[in-house]
C-alpha cells in the first residue's frame, strides 16, 4: 500500500479508512504511543500500537530515531493534542536506531552540539522548522522576481576577476600547491598551466556580470553561493553563503529602495502565510531561550509580532548625513559609550552605530543612503552637485533589528568617463574589466541593484541568533566538516 | 512619466494613449523606424520617429546598441509585422553606441565570436531567447518540487570530502601556492593552517549531504553549481555547471524513475507554455542552421515537435542487460562501426552506444537501469539474487536524443554492513564519511535520488548544439573570462 505523508494525514477530513505512513520515531510512550515524524511538517502523527498483540521483540525496536512503516486505521484521536491518530494494525521496523548511541535524544541539546551533528540536527523540531522556512523563503525569492518579469541569471562561481573588491577571495586551482607548480622564468607561478589558463578565485559577488545581463534583459536577479576568505568568527559571518542580487536597467536609487523594500516584505509575508506552524514553534523556542536572559536584553516583541511589524511599517529612509547628525547628538556618543566615537562626517558606520539607529532611535528597519564616496565601492553613481570633499554616492544599505546590514545596493555609475577615472584613482585594472566597461561604452543607461545575504534573512525570519544555524552545513574558519 | 515594458505595450489592448518605453535600438530604418528591444520579450516594438522634426544630430545617434527613451502615442500599426507601434513625440538618447565599434552588429555572428563576447551576446535575439528559456526552466524546477512538498536544500559548495568520486576536483585554498605554504615535519603541506583547517575542494555533487536531509525532511532537492576539473573540451562538458539533485526517503528505483520522468515532462511543458515566442525563434534558428548540413544529418522533427514528442510519449525503460543484447545484435556492432565493440555483459556504455539506443533503436528517451555493480558508484543499492559475477545495482540513467545522459540516479544502498563492505573494497575512507554512514546507523530506510545536469536540459529545450551557449559565462579548460 502506497504510504501517505504525515502532513496529509493530519489534514485529512476523512477518517476510518486504512492508511500507511513511514517516518522516524520521535518518542514512544507507555509501550503504546508512537510520535511519528516524516519531515513533511513539524507535527508528529500519533500511532497507537496494540502492544498486547505486538511481539516484545518489535516493541523494543521502536526507539527514538528508528525508521518505521505503520499501517492502520486513521481515526479521530481520543487523546488531547491531536485530532487524528493511526490505530496501528501492522508495524514494520525499516531501520533500527540504537537508543544508547543515537545522538538526537528527545531532550534539549546545545546549539553547539547540534552544529557538530549538522547531518542529524535536521531531525529535531527546531532544525526541521528552520530548514522548511529556509526552503519556503528561497522559493518566495524566485516567485517574487519571476512574477515581476525578472530573469534568473547564473553568474559564474569561479572567476578570473579579483577587481570587485568586496572581500578576500579563495583561490581555485588544479595546480599542486606544494611548490611543484610550473613556473615562469621570473620564478612566479605559470598560471597558463592552471586549469583555466589564469589565476582564478571564488566569486564574492555576481553583480558585475549581472549588470551586463540587466543591460540586455532589463530586469535580472541572481541567487547563488558567494564566498569570503575572511577570518571572521562571528555569529553573522559565513565563508560560504547564498546571495540574491537583482539588477534593473533604468532604475534609479529611489526605484532600487522601493524594489528592495517591496521584495523583503513579499518574501516575509509569503513565508508567514505558508510556514505558520514552523514559525509558531520557533517563536516559542525564542521565548524559552530569552528566559535565561536579563529582562532588559529580551525582545519587546515575539517573533511573529516582529515579522508583522516589518510588514506593516515603511522602512525609514535616512541619508547618511542625517544619520551622522543623529549619531553625533546621541547619548552613547556624548557619553563615549560607543567604541568608535562619531566626530565628523565621513566616518564609516560600525555595527554599534547601525544598531543604535535601528534598535534605539528609529525602532524599525532603516534604509541609509547617499554615503560618502570614499567609503564605498568604485561602481557606485557619484551624486551631482556635492561640495568638494563631501562627495557622495547613490548607495543604500538596509539595516534590520538584531541583524544589522541585510541589503547593500546602489545606483551604478553609468558614465564611462567618470567610471574609468574612479577605477584609475583606485588602481583597478581597466584591462581586466574591459567587458564591464563595455556596458558603459555601448548603450549605457541608469541602472541599479542590490545584494541581499540570504542567510541573514533566514536569521531574521527564524529568530535564530547564529548564522551557522540557518544553513545546512556552515563553512567558517577551521570548519568544513561534512 | 514611468516607462512601460515592451512586452506589456505589445500585449496592450488599449491604444491611443501616451506611453514611454526604454530599451536598446536593434535597427533603425529609413531614418524613421526604430526596432526597440528591452529584453522583456524577443519582439521589438516599432517606434516611428517624426524625422522631419527631429534634429539630424539626434537621428545620427540612433544607432544599433544605443539606449534610448521614447515617449509617444501607442497606436495600431499601419505596417506589417506588428499590431501596435509608438508614434514618437519625444526621443532621448540615454547612452550612445558607436556604430563602427559595437560588436553586436545587426548581422549573423559566429557562435564562437559570440562566446568571446558573452557579456554582449545576450543582446542578440538568440541569446536573449536562450537566457529567458533558461530562467523559465529554472523556475519550473523550483515550482515542481515545491508544489510536491519537497524542500530546497543548499548543500555545501566547498567540501572537505573527496570520497564521492564523481570526478576530478578543484582545490580551494587561502594558502599561497608558490611553495611558501606552511609545512608539516614530514614536508607535506600543513593544512591545519589553511582556512578550513583541512584540505578542501569544490563539490562534484550534493548527493551525500542531500541524503542526510532526505532522511529527516523526507523529500528534498538541491539546485546549485557543481564542478569538474576534467580536461574535456567537448560540446557537452563544462567545468562549472548547475545540477538538480532530488532525494526521497522511502522511494525505490521504480519511484525514482517515475519522479524523474514526471519532473522532466513538467518543466518542459511549463517552459513550452510560457516561452512560446522564444522557442519559435529558436526552432527557426535551428532549421536555418541545419540547412547547411547534409540531409541525413538534419533532425527529423522541428524543435517544438521534438519537445511535444517527449511530453506525449513514455520514456522507454530498458535494463542494462536488455540493452547489451540489443547492442550486440545491432548492425553497427556487427559491422564494427562502433569504436568500442560490445562483446559481453559488463561493458561500460559509450556515448555512441547510448546514441544508437536512443536515436536509432528506440527513437525516444530511454531509461536504462540495473547496471553492473562494478561500473557504478559505491552508494548504489546492490540487487538481491543476482548471479555471482553478474551483480547489478539499482542505478538508472536517462538518455535523451542529441544530448546523451541527462539524468543519473539510483536507489541508495540502505544497509550499513553492505555499504561499509563496498567502501572498504573500493578504498573509501569510512572515517571521512562517518556522517554519511550515520544515516545507515540510525533509522535507515530505502531511499533514492538522481542528478540532472541543468545545462543539458537547457541544451535540449533550446535546440542549441554546444553547452557553452546555454550558460551565461561558461567555464571550460583555459577559459574563465568575465
Amino acid at each position: 500500500m502506497k504510504h501517505s505523508k504525515v502532513i496529509d494525514l493530519l489534514n485529512s477530513t476523512k477518517t476510518l479508512h486504512e492508511v500507511t505512513a513511514k517516518g522516524w520515531v520521535r518518542t514512544f510512550r507507555n509501550n503504546q504511543f508512537i510520535a511519528l515524524n516524516d519531515g513533511s511538517t513539524i507535527h508528529n502523527i500519533q500511532c497507537v500500537v496494540d502492544f498486547e498483540n505486538t511481539p516484545d521483540e518489535t516493541l523494543k525496536r521502536i526507539t527514538t530515531g528508528a525508521a518505521i512503516c505503520v499501517t492502520g486505521t486513521l481515526a479521530e484521536s481520543r487523546g488531547a493534542g491531536q485530532k487524528v491518530e493511526i490505530q496501528v494494525t501492522k508495524l514494520e521496523i525499516l531501520g533500527d536506531s540504537d537508543a544508547e548511541k543515537f545522538p538526537m535524544q528527545p531532550k534539549k541539546h546545545s546549539l553547539e552540539f547540534l552544529r557538530e551533528n549538522a547531518h542529524l540536527r535536521v531531525r529535531t523540531n527546531a532544525f526541521g522548522a528552520i530548514m522548511r522556512v529556509r526552503s519556503t523563503l528561497a522559493f518566495a525569492v524566485h516567485q517574487y522576481f519571476q512574477e515581476k518579469g525578472f530573469f534568473y541569471v547564473n553568474t559564474p562561481i569561479i572567476t578570473g576577476s579579483d577587481a570587485e573588491g568586496a572581500g578576500e577571495m579563495f583561490q581555485v586551482t588544479s595546480l599542486p600547491i606544494d611548490g611543484s607548480a610550473p613556473r615562469n622564468e621570473d620564478g612566479s607561478i605559470n598560471y597558463k598551466e592552471d586549469f583555466f589558463g589564469k589565476q582564478t578565485n571564488l566569486t564574492v559577488s555576481g553583480q558585475l556580470e549581472g549588470e551586463t545581463f540587466a543591460m540586455a534583459l532589463g530586469q535580472i536577479y541572481t541567487f547563488g553561493p558567494t564566498f569570503r576568505a575572511e577570518n571572521s568568527n562571528t555569529s553573522r559571518h559565513l565563508a560560504e553563503f547564498w546571495m540574491i542580487e537583482p539588477e534593473v536597467a533604468f532604475n534609479d536609487l529611489a526605484d532600487n529602495m522601493d524594489l528592495a523594500e517591496d521584495f523583503i516584505k513579499y518574501v516575509i509575508k509569503y513565508t508567514v502565510d505558508k510556514c505558520g506552524d514552523d514559525l509558531k514553534f520557533l517563536e516559542a523556542r525564542l521565548l524559552e531561550e530569552e528566559k535565561s536572559k536579563p529582562q532588559a536584553d529580551r525582545s519587546e516583541m515575539t517573533l511573529l509580532e516582529k515579522l508583522s511589524f516589518v510588514l506593516d511599517n515603511n522602512f525609514k529612509r535616512v541619508s547618511y548625513t542625517e544619520a551622522i547628525d543623529i549619531l553625533k547628538d546621541s547619548t552613547p556618543n556624548k557619553k563615549k559609550k560607543f567604541q568608535y566615537i562619531i566626530n565628523e562626517w565621513g566616518a564609516d558606520l560600525q555595527s554599534e552605530h547601525e544598531r543604535f539607529l535601528v534598535e534605539k532611535h528609529f525602532k524599525c528597519p532603516v534604509i541609509l543612503f547617499d554615503y560618502p564616496a570614499k567609503i564605498k565601492a568604485f561602481y557606485m553613481r557619484l551624486n551631482d552637485n556635492t561640495e568638494p570633499g563631501k562627495e557622495t554616492v547613490r548607495a543604500m544599505d538596509i539595516l534590520f533589528p538584531g541583524i544589522g546590514e541585510i541589503v547593500g545596493g546602489s545606483q551604478r555609475e553609468e558614465r564611462y568617463d567618470v567610471l574609468v577615472e574612479k577605477m584609475k584613482a583606485l588602481g583597478i585594472d581597466e584591462e581586466e574589466l574591459w567587458w564591464y566597461l563595455d556596458t558603459r561604452r555601448f548603450g549605457s543607461a541608469v541602472h541599479s541593484g542590490f545584494g541581499l545575504g540570504f542567510e541573514r534573512l533566514v536569521l531574521f525570519v527564524t529568530g535564530m541568533g547564529n548564522i551557522r544555524d540557518v544553513i545546512p552545513f556552515p563553512r567558517t574558519p577551521q570548519n568544513a566538516e561534512f
